[in-house]
């Protein structure tokens, strides 16, 4: 038991002995079977923490092999850790800036959130916002805390998307309280604080910039697994900022399949790369159409070439995303988060592992995350 | 014959007498009959220009009633009217300004330029760049002198779909020439500038600003009936300057059928009117898709909603533009200038009337729009 507190859970980043993950271990003449419950079921890290955990049991003296079983946690012993969690250590409190945030350029601090993830691909259109907000809503069914930033000021979608249109008000800890949707991500848009959404913000750079960092820094976040940042189209001030102010621990690159949108999509690869943005892959949404009357396939922009655009940049890739007329329909009726396609689980996992990947385990309380699989 | 020498050609803004236009007065007791030749054949224009000669032939004393009746030019007639203008007059000249365009927001000169239009969305990925690159494909087929100005400088478009390679050059007059397509449009893009058009340009609007103000200003565009302005998305810098910066005729509003598109559009026009941009119609691109195997119409992004929102926001709806996956196949090869459709021709002839009606009418000796009618 010693041996395996130097093991963390990788999404909680503390040791799975404090967690009370390790159940069972069972010593026989050196061969060592150790038993771990999980938070999440089908946990992605499963790999990664069993691994760690073999690799800690060997080190033991005596050991001659390892075998590690594991188990999800059930609701109840969930919530029994969550209350202890809370209970031994305040949560990061929001800490108010001494004055508002200048439009500087300096890098602002992460406080209570573990990964922020931009979602960028220079060409408009293609869906940023569509993935942004898909990926946030699988990360919350699979019991994160998230938080959705649209850094799009003059083509705000995500308070559409979700359909939340509630104004922001100043919290007890004087941040500006986020909007949550119905699943419980929060979000926060500029056409949450404009009186009138069609009214265009017609402003210049330097009070983009500026907004931008408020967006984020007067924003009382909380704790949050992911939030995730949706990019403006384009290379100039808003991306700019971003890649500036924001501690951003990966970028998701979105591309549609157009020689014209690889060449543009190509150029966004290229600004993140230059800002020192750790790109965790790319994602090629519209990649093609399956008619709705006879079913066939239409390749609406030609063939589908995200495969290829990545490795031709030498980036992962992280899937294929058709068009389905459905989506801007609950895009429209703000109800994006009841849209799911295997696909796109399989992309927010992806994400889920190459982000703890790279990410730096932080020492904060998270709140563990909740497994939405039906409980007995 | 004197009479008419007051009716000018609505599109090259001379009197009609001079241009030669006058074939045939017959009078009969009061009773007058005037034969037009005009310059372009299937002018949508004629029909201002008949009212205009009825007019001014009713204010004669005597006559009881008028007959207007049209012909076209022969390419022989038209050769010899061109020669004849071009030696009545130096074309306007190129003038530099004495020193490089600044950063300014001053309002620039119009130098040989008659119409200058501007396509906009706010929106991404709706289609500007190719309703740009089609209007100016269909003006130039009917024998205009037609340039396009990239404005889009972080998602440049225009230089691949018309697949122009060249690097500009300073000409004779100490201009920029821009580079001249296959049919002879002239184009100038900041991808035409750079020397790897993947890189991005990660500029900070004053020098968006300042750039865009040069690819106007430097650029020896020579005489144009048309100059179109392609606008990158969103309401900040690059629009701002534009409407700021260019002495705009009109502004061509571009949307696709999204509630979420409508939104953002809607701020575009709001943006639009409260810059004082005379607006000439709604164009709605990706309206629907006529599946290519069983040829059953599929509502990609909702149903057709552009006739609607034009209305909505007191704008003539231009027309509807369907998805056809060919578009995309032509523009990544460079030939955007081989597609045409009906649709695109009625919107081309829409922004024709609606531009000639707006702008006033200027003294320039413009060439002649050749009529590329086949000659017998």
């Amino acid at each position: 038991m010693e041996g395996l507190r130097t093991v963390l859970d990788p999404e909680i980043g503390r040791s799975i002995v404090d967690l009370k993950m390790v159940r069972d271990i069972a010593i026989d003449d050196g061969r060592v079977n150790v038993k771990i419950a999980l938070t999440v079921a089908h946990c992605p890290l499963a790999k990664t923490l069993q691994t760690d955990v073999e690799n800690a049991v060997r080190k033991i003296e005596g050991v001659r092999s390892v075998k590690v079983e594991t188990t999800t946690m059930t609701r109840k012993e969930l919530e029994e850790l969550k209350a202890m969690m809370h209970a031994g250590a305040s949560p990061a409190a929001f800490q108010k800036s001494s004055s508002a945030v200048g439009p500087g350029i300096e890098r602002l601090g992460k406080r209570g959130v573990r990964n922020i993830i931009a979602v960028m691909s220079g060409k408009g259109g293609v869906g940023k916002s569509f993935v942004t907000s898909m990926l946030a809503s699988e990360l919350r069914r699979r019991g994160y805390e998230v938080g959705v930033l649209d850094a799009d000021l003059t083509g705000p979608s995500i308070a559409k998307v979700f359909g939340v249109t509630g104004k922001p008000y100043k919290g007890p800890s004087g941040g500006i309280m986020p909007i949550k949707t119905k699943t419980g991500i929060k979000v926060m848009s500029i056409n949450l604080i404009l009186e009138d959404p069609n009214m265009p913000v017609v402003w210049r750079g330097p009070i983009v910039n500026s907004v931008i960092r408020q967006l984020y820094w007067d924003v009382d976040w909380g704790d949050l697994h992911y939030l995730l940042v949706d990019l403006p189209p384009g290379t100039s001030d808003a991306p700019l900022t971003v890649f500036q102010s924001l501690p951003l621990d990966g970028v998701i690159i979105v591309s549609s399949p157009q020689d014209l949108a690889s060449m543009i999509v190509t150029k966004a690869v290229n600004m993140a790369k230059k800002m020192n943005g750790p790109i965790l892959g790319l994602v090629e949404n519209m990649s093609y159409l399956d008619c709705p009357h006879c079913g066939k396939r239409i390749g609406l922009f030609g063939q589908p070439r995200g495969k290829n655009l990545a490795q031709g940049l030498g980036l992962p890739f992280l899937g294929a995303i058709p068009l389905d007329p459905i989506i801007a329909q609950m895009s429209d009726e703000g109800r994006i988060e009841d849209y799911s396609s295997p696909i796109i689980t399989t992309i927010a996992d992806e994400l889920r592992i190459r982000a703890t990947k790279q990410v730096e385990q932080l020492p904060h309380n998270l709140p563990i995350a909740w497994s939405v699989e039906p409980t007995p």
